[in-house]
This record gives C-alpha cells, structure tokens and sequence, in this order.
C-alpha cells in the first residue's frame, strides 16, 4: 500500500505575493500539486496572488465553489474533496491555496473538516487583511486590556449595532453592500471620526479613502474599516 | 542635508522563524541597523527568533524596555526612540524587531507614536500568535457571520465574564497568572469543553494540553486559549 499524500492548507495572505510566510513559499514551490478555489467563470483570486511562483511541472487542480450563498455549496465541497483525495490516495501531497489565513472565514475549512479525518494535514497560518490593515494604515490597534473585535458586517442591522456598541478597537469586514448600514450605525454611535477605510488591502489597486468620502455603490466586498483603540498608547506607557 | 533613514515596524510572527514573510526577510537581511526590545537582564525572544537571519556587519541596537508594569515605562520608550533617532537622522534605515504583529499590542506602537511623525516608517505586518494558533491547532475558527474576540486575560474578572458570555469565536491571550480565574469563569459559562489551550505557538517547546490538565502554576505568559465558533461549517455550506 502506497503512502497517503500530505494535504497543506497554505495561508498566503492579504493580496502582496511579498506577504506569503517562508514556510508557505517553501511548500508552494516544492509540492508536485496545487489547488485553489475558482469562481464558476473560472477566475481565481488565490492563484493569482501567487502566480509568479507556480512552475509548470506543478499539476494544478482548479475548485469551482460559489461565491453567492443562494444555493447550497455543499455539492461543490464535496466534489472539491473528492478531487483532492484522488491525489492523496495516490501519494501526491496537495497545496491548497487559501487567501489571508486558512482558518479565519475561509473556504479551506469546509475542505480541512472533509480531509483532514482521513489525510495527513498542515495548516501554515498566513497574514489575514483584518490585521495587516492596521499595520498598512499605520495605526496602532490595541493596547494592553484592550478586546478586538473582528466583526462581518453582513450581520443583522440590530446584531451589528450591538456589537459596535461595546467594541474597544474593531475591524469590521465584508462590507460590500453592507457599507451604508455600517457607516450609518457608525455615525449614530459617535465612532466615524476614528473609523479608517481600506479596500483591496496591499493589492496594487488598495485604496485608503476618508469613510465619510466612500460611495456606498462602489464598495467591494474585499474593503475593511478599521476602527483603532481610542488608549492613547503615550498615556501609560 | 542628508536624507532621513527609513523606520521599518517588522512583523517576524509568532516564534518559527520559518513564519516570517518574505517581506520582512529581505529587509531584515538588507537593512544596515536592527533594533529590538529586551529585557532588564539583556535577554531578546525577537533576535532570538531571527538570530540564524542576521550578519555580522548589520549594526545592533538593544532596546532595554521593563516587561512588569509596575513602574512607568515611557522614560525607557523615550531614551529607545532617542537612540533609533540618532540612526535615522544620519540616513541609516534601522528595523525593529516586534514579535507576532506590530499593531497589535505591540511594544513598537510607542516608538511609532514617537518616531512615526517625524521619520519615513513602514509597518510590515506579521503573522500573529492569536490567528496563528487556529491553524497550528487545526481548529476551523470563525464562519460567516460570527464575531471573532481577542481578549486579554487581565481583564478585571466582572469584564472578564462579561465579554466571554458573548462570544462567538474567541482567542484568549494573556494568561499567565489569570489563567486560573479565566478557566473558572468558563467553566461557569459552560465554554471549558470547546477549550483550547496551547503554550510557545510554533516555538519548538510548544505545548498542546487539554485545557482541565493544565497546572495554573505553571502557565507562561505567552500561552492562548482558542474556543472555535460552534457554527458546524458542514450544515450551511
């Protein structure tokens, strides 16, 4: 019996290939097979982050997943597993390409709860945009006592507005459609001047636009608001 | 007038040196000056992480900062950002070493309020031990709509409860001598089953101990509780 391949989920951050971990390049440049998710044009995000370290005797799997939650995607997780096991049974170890870190929201863990029962798995961590943002804003986040908050805004109006409520330092994410409602609970509860805007985080095209500035029509789902720690750092320090 | 040195905040992640971005390598290995904190005793877990990294011609600079709070640190934050500045105002880039990510409790937010108004600074984020504990544990953390929570331990215990009594997902940091009050107050809530407890994230003396075996006498400060979201990924996707 032939040895089970090894399934890596491969955390490589927000956008910049620059903020791939060592580890993750080591991986992605050394495993016989690579595969990420694609949405049903084919497009991937993922790979394209990446691109430039692929070679061309790596076999690439493409994942078609949905990106809308319309209908179920169960159907595509399973077929997406049933791919990757094929080659795991066969020996060949598996990279899979996750955006930001695999474990926060990612399409990578309804793969890793199918896979990693049966095949050997390592999860390398990576750079999520919910906190490389404060670092490209150049915003200290936390202090001390100080909770984070990470936040989807496509939480219920009255769900979010609660979360807000309470929040130390916060990153709020998924905005997309959800802007308007997000910056208008923000200006109800006092918390606007101190909220940052950012999209397509260390992408060539981010952009840091003032928040009262953004056009709710325009805003793409990959896009943050930072809202840093209100301590000032100096005051104890 | 010479031109200014550039101020580099260097994530270098949670211990591995493996986690560092390729980002922070290549300053890391290109920049003339390399600052970090250390303790009273001259001791630096930051150089100690990237030690195999740096050559004997980049210039050195310890950063003497007091871990305990009993005393006020800001004399000992001024003299550091007095001793990068004399680097920086004769055109030598210096960076500065922050473990995990510098945004996010970091000691390098105080020399960035001192530092970042008057010199070119560049923030690279890195891989914090908060997130990264997810995936070295394996553990799926947040899905969809859940609010993720990053709390310090040393919260009085009454904010303590409160905050834990909401959580979605949260990772718990801190510990130390709270540990033991913090497993009590989620024995009471009923969370201590979906406790996680790991000790040196990615360091090679790391530790994975069920959360009711740990002996609060011994816990370091470097040490996380991880409770992942209770949403089962499985029964929506």
């Amino acid at each position: 019996m032939s040895q089970l391949g090894q399934l890596y989920g491969l955390g490589i951050g927000p956008g910049d290939p620059e903020l791939l971990t060592l580890k993750a390049y080591r991986i992605l440049t050394s495993v016989p097979v690579i595969a990420y998710p694609t949405s049903e044009k084919g497009k991937s995000v993922a790979r394209d982050i990446v691109a430039e370290f692929i070679r061309s005797e790596q076999l690439e799997i493409p994942l078609p997943l949905p990106f809308s939650t319309e209908n179920s995607a169960q159907p595509y997780y399973d077929l997406a597993a049933e791919k990757l096991a094929e080659c795991l049974i066969q020996g060949q170890s598996v990279a899979v390409l996750c955006e930001g870190d695999p474990m926060l929201y990612g399409t990578f863990m309804y793969l890793f709860e199918r896979l990693a029962p049966q095949f050997p798995t390592i999860v390398v961590p990576g750079i999520s945009s919910t906190l490389a943002s404060a670092a490209i804003l150049g915003v200290p986040l936390t202090y001390r006592n100080d909770v984070l908050s990470i936040i989807p805004a496509t939480l219920p109006e009255n769900h979010l507005r609660d979360r807000l409520a309470q929040i130390d330092a916060a990153v709020i994410i998924k905005l997309g459609k959800h802007f308007l409602k997000t910056r208008t609970i923000l200006a109800e509860l006092g918390l606007l001047a101190q909220s940052l805007y950012i999209e397509q985080v260390s992408y060539p095209n981010q952009r840091i636009i003032p928040i009262t500035e953004v056009d709710p029509a325009t805003v793409p789902y990959w896009s943050l608001i930072v809202i840093p720690s209100q301590q000032s750092g100096s005051e104890f320090a």
